[in-house]
């Protein structure tokens, strides 16, 4: 429970399609953080205020209405409510194109934060422009590139605090579905990637576009043929994946400074092999930007809008 | 039932991992073909035997011993009995290498032809080592390239009646994977992929060794953003991975003549590509070559061995 002498001014939300996070926010601070397996993924649209709820009625006031911020695959379509993408180049966040969702709880204010979208080549993003506002609330001069592994890893330019463009990749889901589920599951399985291996099949997908694609059954035949284990095949498929992705963005970081946003493990794959290929790039954890985006969001509205 | 008047001679089997196919065969003629759904990956060592006699019974003799001849997975580690990959340069098949497999029925005379296996780059075939040497009995003097698309497509370098190199590609079973399990399957699901979008797309793979890579996720924003229809994605997502397998396989194909062999639809689509490409490509048909390479196994083996 909240302690009761701590009065919630407003609730902020990341709601993802397996997470739903949310802190009790006084000011630019936050006292206290819950979170639920209740993303979007699980949820059906009349299915979101109450998951909302079960988290946070003991943070609503006794009377009157409470700001809730929320970003993320909850405005998607088949979402809360959907929030329309904003199209780039254009800041992160514009609060004032956030979306009321509607609930039934009088005390509830929700507001959804639109992700973005490009043109040429089409792309699009919800939860990820959050977090780039919170890096820029911190970095407002940066200009430069942001990576941020993952499921789906975002590669976006920045300048003057805007996104001029971004690529989207599926490296992290490839992987699972490689590694668990096609014919190289009978090499990999759970196993954990070897670094050793890992560098190696890195530097050869960043040096040969083609050998991601040409390389993949080599590694269920050295397996067979020249005991290839788990481990290693596991940490040259994450090169050969990761590698290949590198070399497909390397007009974004090749002479840009380079910011790793994510989990520490997976960003350091990313950041060894960027520094190997010579690029200018350096980590920042991502567990705090979007809380970061979030605030600068709640900053940013007027209190009576 | 087999015609009482027609004696069978030998068995020939080709037992890949999902089907098991059996011909009753008179010299050089099937008289009879059967099939099941009892492929390696749904039996255990022990279940080979059964599965096949399931089959051909009524086609062995009332007395005395017949010989059956089985390529493909039934002679992998976890198979029948395991046949030692034969290693290449080598003819495609070598019928007095072929293994006995266990059999408890005495009048079952089990001769497993082995697959083929290339040190470097590490690669392995089984099944398709058949059908090459089928393709090659009825083109003795074939000097150039073979293709065999499906879940795992085989590209295979002939020279002299000689297998001298190979290599294979996930593209079946990735374009599965992604259609059917990724985020791209809110988009394509089992639609069919348009002809219009595959051409282009295998156009641009060919041109742009990343695009593969660096356009996945644009299939799903087109949908969200420009209307593209599944059956568009579908064909996008072909033509990408068919192009970048080209692309990855074009010292193969360049300069070589190249047969496409496999079920009409999926070789078209490789064709078609080759020839904008500017290969010098053609189709055959890939149903009877397996039974064409088990013939001429036949045909190899002494009576007595």
């Amino acid at each position: 429970m909240t302690p009761d002498w701590i009065a919630v001014d407003w609730i902020a939300v990341d709601w993802g399609t397996t997470r739903l996070r949310t802190w009790a926010m006084r000011g630019t601070q936050a006292v206290e953080a819950r979170a639920s397996d209740r993303g979007k993924g699980a949820l059906s649209p009349a299915g979101f205020e109450p998951a909302l709820l079960d988290l946070v009625s003991d943070w609503l006031p006794a009377s009157g209405r409470i700001r809730v911020i929320a970003c993320g695959m909850v405005g998607a379509r088949g979402g809360w409510t959907e929030a329309a993408y904003r199209a780039i180049p254009c800041p992160p966040l514009d609060p004032l194109q956030a979306i009321h969702a509607p609930a039934i709880d009088p005390r509830l204010d929700v507001r959804i934060l639109p992700g973005l979208s490009q043109n040429d080549p089409p792309d699009v993003m919800r939860g990820e422009e959050t977090q780039i506002a919170g890096f820029l609330a911190e970095n407002p001069d940066f200009d430069g590139t942001l990576c941020l592994p993952g499921t789906h890893c975002k590669w976006v330019r920045l300048a003057r605090g805007r996104v001029v463009g971004f690529r989207t990749f599926l490296t992290g889901e490839l992987f699972s579905l490689l590694a668990g589920q096609s014919v190289l599951r009978l090499t990999i399985g759970t196993a954990k990637p070897d670094a050793t291996a890992f560098a190696r099949a890195g530097a050869l997908a960043l040096a040969d576009p083609h050998a991601a694609n040409a390389q993949l059954f080599t590694l269920r035949a050295a397996a067979l043929l020249q005991g290839l284990t788990p481990e290693q095949a596991a940490g040259r498929l994450s090169g050969l994946l990761i590698g290949a992705e590198l070399a497909a963005a390397r007009d974004l970081w090749q002479g840009n400074s380079t910011v790793i946003i994510g989990t520490a493990g997976l960003a350091q794959l990313y950041e060894d092999l960027l520094l190997a290929a010579g690029a200018k790039a350096c980590q920042k954890d991502g567990a705090a930007l979007v809380l970061a985006g979030l605030v600068a969001a709640s900053l940013a509205l007027p209190e009576n809008t």
